[in-house]
């Protein structure tokens, strides 16, 4: 496993639960690596001339911009190796080896948390039948919900998770600080928010939608605008973001 | 009962259901009227001159700019009144009433999903201690999260719930049709979505936050504004938001 961060960690460990060996964890940050190994029950090293060169499978679990640099700096030569990116190509492989191909698994990581990866998709690439099997193979020891993903689609759907995860935190963070500046809980807005994303389990969320924007209340919508006068960045993605469901109104 | 929209629907129910008496609905629309009538075991009106006058008390659920005009146009002189909106304040009803509140259930509603109001917050605001106090009786007995909220505090509640819920709501719009022009399904990302709402159950938000502008990953920022090329609205909240995540990065 190259890369301990948030995704690291939690694909190692489901892999490591599910009957997988990690033989050993890179991270540039010793401790990473260490307490990763420590729960997989692998060995650990932050030294480029220290990775095992034997493992049937290298798992690239960097930042986009790191892979190209480990690549290069690392020859690991028509060795079996994924990147987990949703936005590199596969073929980022392509100079330095002739089995490769992607590990995508779809979902907000982080290490405190570690997640059970049954239900998590996992989006494989490969770069013929012959690895896209083997993919198949260990992808479907750990989620029941694996697909084969192009690269083009593969980048469609983590623009997609970048709205509907990295984007809704941000509005959830927006939200706590709103009430934390006036002494509000957060747990005010808890039940609230639980409820938005249990909605479009059942429906479409273009249909679950609700609020002053859909309701075309502009009273409303002005006086937000008021209320965040100080907040150039909050107030801009008030008013975009209430133009942009004004928009599908009829 | 005096709307029967989104809110209306759930809020009627939930009190019927906890075994208070509907006398009425009353709604412009006919059809809406009958129908919530119907679910409470109700009369139904949709006309202002047959509005039941000895009723206990008056639940206003309605937008909020209909509020005003209902109360000029239809002289409840003296009535409890209640409206359920998080940003009109307690006092529209001063010129009208001289026992008068808010009941402000702080959830996103349909009218065909109908909700259990047990864990939903309801923030009430009375005239006085003991119309406060009536106000506190009647919610408790729909919700066991019941608190007194001043008009500010409420308005400040309502603009955080537009962003936790409305433009979260919006985010996964967003990612339903970029999904949608490439043919993927939406499924892909239901676990993405239930994921990122579990997570501010344990941690606040900001330190639940993940993505392509924490990890001021520019190179990924960039390419995604490209593949938004032609969706103005999209592009500008995708910067605007990212924009915000990056600064709040150290």
């Amino acid at each position: 496993m190259i890369g301990a961060g948030n995704l690291g960690t939690n694909l190692a460990t489901a892999i490591h639960k599910s009957g997988y060996q990690i033989v050993q964890v890179f991270s540039r940050t010793s401790e990473s690596a260490r307490k990763l190994a420590k729960k997989t029950n692998a060995l650990y090293t932050s030294s480029l001339d220290e990775i095992y060169p034997y493992a049937d499978l290298y798992i690239l679990a960097l930042p986009d911009d790191a892979v190209l640099g480990f690549l290069k700096s690392k020859k690991l030569n028509n060795f079996f190796m994924v990147h987990t990116s949703g936005s590199l190509p596969v073929s980022v492989f392509k100079p330095f080896s002739n089995k490769f191909g992607v590990f995508y698994p779809l979902q907000t990581f982080s290490k405190n948390k570690i997640l059970n990866f049954t239900d998590i998709p996992v989006c494989i690439e490969g770069n013929d039948k012959r690895t896209e099997s083997d993919l198949m193979k260990i992808a479907k020891n750990i989620s029941r919900n694996v697909m084969v993903l192009s690269s083009e689609k593969r980048k469609q759907a983590h623009l997609a998770a970048v709205f509907a995860c990295n984007f809704t935190n941000h509005m959830y963070t927006i939200a706590d600080e709103i009430l934390s500046r006036k002494n509000i809980s957060f747990d005010l807005i808890r039940p609230l928010i639980q409820e938005t994303s249990e909605k479009v389990k059942l429906m479409k969320p273009a249909l679950a939608q609700t609020g002053p924007a859909l309701r075309k209340d502009k009273q409303i919508l002005s006086a937000h605008m008021k209320m965040l006068a100080k907040d150039e960045n909050y107030k801009k993605i008030y008013s975009f973001v209430s133009k942009s469901i004004l928009s599908k109104t009829k």
